[in-house]
């Protein structure tokens, strides 16, 4: 085989065999292809696209480069959110759905840029201890039944190569290569049941609902493939997820909602998500799971799960009760209305960078995390404000200038003026 | 700038500024610019193609990554072929030219692969210097009006490098970057006056004749836009320009032509290109100019221009009343008809892969070469052969073994067998 003649092909829009791109992968991930061969074949897929097998060859490729997860439980759910501002939905449906009887166990990241991470989130919590081995992750799945560690073993290492290349090279954004990405990343992690949030939306990677319903139909097809019994749902990403962004800050937003505090479009989104996976595991039609879901939620089990959990994990369990044990921020800042006004929208991407900018999430790999900083937000789309009503707080303990974080802010709420000029 | 803003933008078929370009070729010539980057740009120009303002600014960019030629002369011309098979040109058109009173300055390479190079087969003439200096160019071509030398100085480092990138990750097939590396070579050689030969068929670059006239109408335009006279002619390259492919044989055909003893499609495609560089000089009319061609042969100036020229080179002048005195091959083959068959057409490619095969090319660009060596066709397409008639004769002194290349040039030609079965 020969690169030439497989950047041509791809140049061409010819398909190309999986030995073909399992030879690729290989070849780029051992060094013996050079980044400005793949770079040419990566712009090549971003403008002519894969086929579905050709998908799914490289997705397998890139799952075999390195090692994949081998866990003693009899069946385990997994999730994936593509990414998003405040989206805390990981810390409610794995507990929802580990208390109606289906192990969910994650392996997670941190954040970076205008999203967060989970692992980042849980290390809000006092003492919590998110670098477990396997064993000792087994062992709180079996007792618990939800268990999220930070990523272990070399998972993937030819979609970490390939992925820093597209980043350097103009080629992320491909729908194939997404997927590849994200499923390459997913199938290594071995779960049987797999639930994928595909997000569209301002503060998404996808800005539009037609891509992110592409995607999603790529995605599931691709699990499918796999052997996995794969679920993706589409959510919009035009808001935040629920009121809270900040590690702390979604920690105790999640606790509240596990405590049947809040509702709304977080909990209606977490009892869908939870419910696709009941139902994926046999756990009844759709309807049925809906209805298991929320009575996890009130009967108070998920939050046990999660308690239970939590003090597996090293952490302080009594956040579960009392959530001002958690990280509190020392400086908060409002961002007021100066008129009267409706709230058209809000650009989700800047609310994120917002946050960063707080305290709450790094520009750079190795920046620190101000755990207490973050937003809470104070009105939804569609809102009328009367003057001087709170949009939003702004909280941190590290950053005592709020001056860029407050113009950023303002620069994510989209409004128009409802108050009348007076002629007084 | 930014070289990630500027890939997506070519990715999305938006223009770049000449501002952009200029930073982009700059950027990769002084090793800012990665190659992995600059792949993935010229994947992208492949796909979707840059607009004419982009491709002169691209041009203008490469052109002035190096040296610019000023010679001492007032009223230059220059013409170029995008390489074929047996293209002697060069050899007949600059001395017809030259001895209607317009001075053909002209830097010529070596062959690589199918194609050979000017350079090599004037070095066939014993003594004939081509690394001349820019004062002896100079001198030569004001007592002369012609002369060709190999490449001198420092001309475009930008097109060797991404020519070189090109080669090695499936981006060479792409009209605009065709056209900036031929044009940004012509315009740092600087000659008012521009013919340019764009081949098509089967021992070009070009398949097609559309491509072709797609990529000459691009050449003139850039070539209009730089301030130049410029004309570009499409010719057909589906069999050998000529009889003879080889370096001497094809110094002896051109000599013969300008003997007055060939005519065909060589003779008219040299008097076609000389013609249209006599009327961008302002010699008359095309049909004028054709006749001042055709004088030029019938009177033997041309034929005299040459001598002087190969004289003051240091080169055997007697060769053009002598051509035995050229390299003679010790060894031919004959490949014959096996029974009565029309020829129905050539890969020209494969006939100058066998003409390398028996020495007269180079596969790598050190190899040496066999001035004697090559192919003399005793056949045109659409010509009747009886069995034992010859098809062609190969010639070599240094390939003993005729076999390789024997069957490469069966293969080379195509035709059907028309000798009816015998039912005796």
């Amino acid at each position: 085989m020969n690169i030439i003649d497989i950047i041509n092909k791809t140049k061409k829009s010819q398909e190309l065999s999986e030995d073909e791109i399992l030879w690729l992968v290989n070849g780029y991930t051992n060094g013996d292809i050079p980044d400005y061969q793949m770079s040419a074949w990566l712009m090549a897929v971003c403008l002519n696209g894969l086929t579905e097998a050709e998908t799914f060859a490289l997705t397998a490729a890139m799952r075999d480069s390195g090692d994949i997860l081998k866990l003693n439980i009899p069946l385990t759910a997994d999730k994936h959110s593509t990414g998003g501002v405040g989206d805390k939905t990981s810390l409610i449906v794995g507990p929802v759905v580990a208390a109606c009887g289906v192990c969910v166990a994650k392996m997670s990241g941190r954040g970076l840029g205008h999203t967060g991470g989970t692992i980042d989130k849980l290390e809000s919590i006092e003492g919590y201890r998110t670098d477990l081995s396997i064993p000792e992750f087994e062992k709180i799945l079996s007792q618990t039944g939800f268990s999220i560690i930070s990523q272990t073993g070399e998972l993937c290492p030819a979609d970490k190569k390939i992925y820093s290349l597209r980043n350097a090279t103009g080629t992320v954004d491909s729908i194939p290569l997404i997927c590849a990405s994200i499923m390459s990343k997913k199938l290594a992690m071995n779960a049987d049941i797999l639930v994928l949030d595909v997000k569209y939306g301002s503060g998404a990677f996808m800005k539009n609902r037609k891509e992110a319903e592409r995607l999603a139909d790529l995605m599931e097809k691709i699990g499918a493939a796999a052997g996995k019994k794969c679920k993706a749902v589409v959510t919009d990403m035009n808001s935040p997820l629920g009121k809270n962004i900040g590690n702390a800050l979604e920690v105790r937003e999640a606790i509240e909602l596990l405590q049947g505090k809040t509702k709304g479009k977080l909990y209606d989104i977490c009892i869908e998500l939870s419910a696709e996976m009941l139902r994926l595991a046999g756990k009844g039609s759709l309807q049925e799971c809906i209805q298991l879901a929320k009575e996890a939620v009130s009967s108070g089990k998920a939050l046990d799960v999660l308690r239970s959990t939590i003090r597996l994990h090293g952490g302080n369990e009594r956040i579960c009760d009392d959530t001002s044990i958690l990280p509190q921020p020392q400086l908060k800042y409002e961002i007021r209305a100066t008129k009267e006004m409706k709230i058209l929208g809000f650009n989700c991407e800047e609310l994120g960078m917002t946050s960063l900018l707080l305290g709450a999430g790094r520009l750079n790999k190795n920046d620190k995390l101000d755990m207490s900083a973050g937003i809470i937000m104070n009105c939804e789309i569609g809102d009328h404000l009367n003057a001087d009503d709170i949009i939003m707080t702004l909280y941190s303990t590290v950053c005592s200038d709020f001056s860029d974080a407050a113009v950023r802010a303002l620069n994510a709420v989209k409004f128009e003026i409802t108050e009348k000029p007076s002629y007084t």
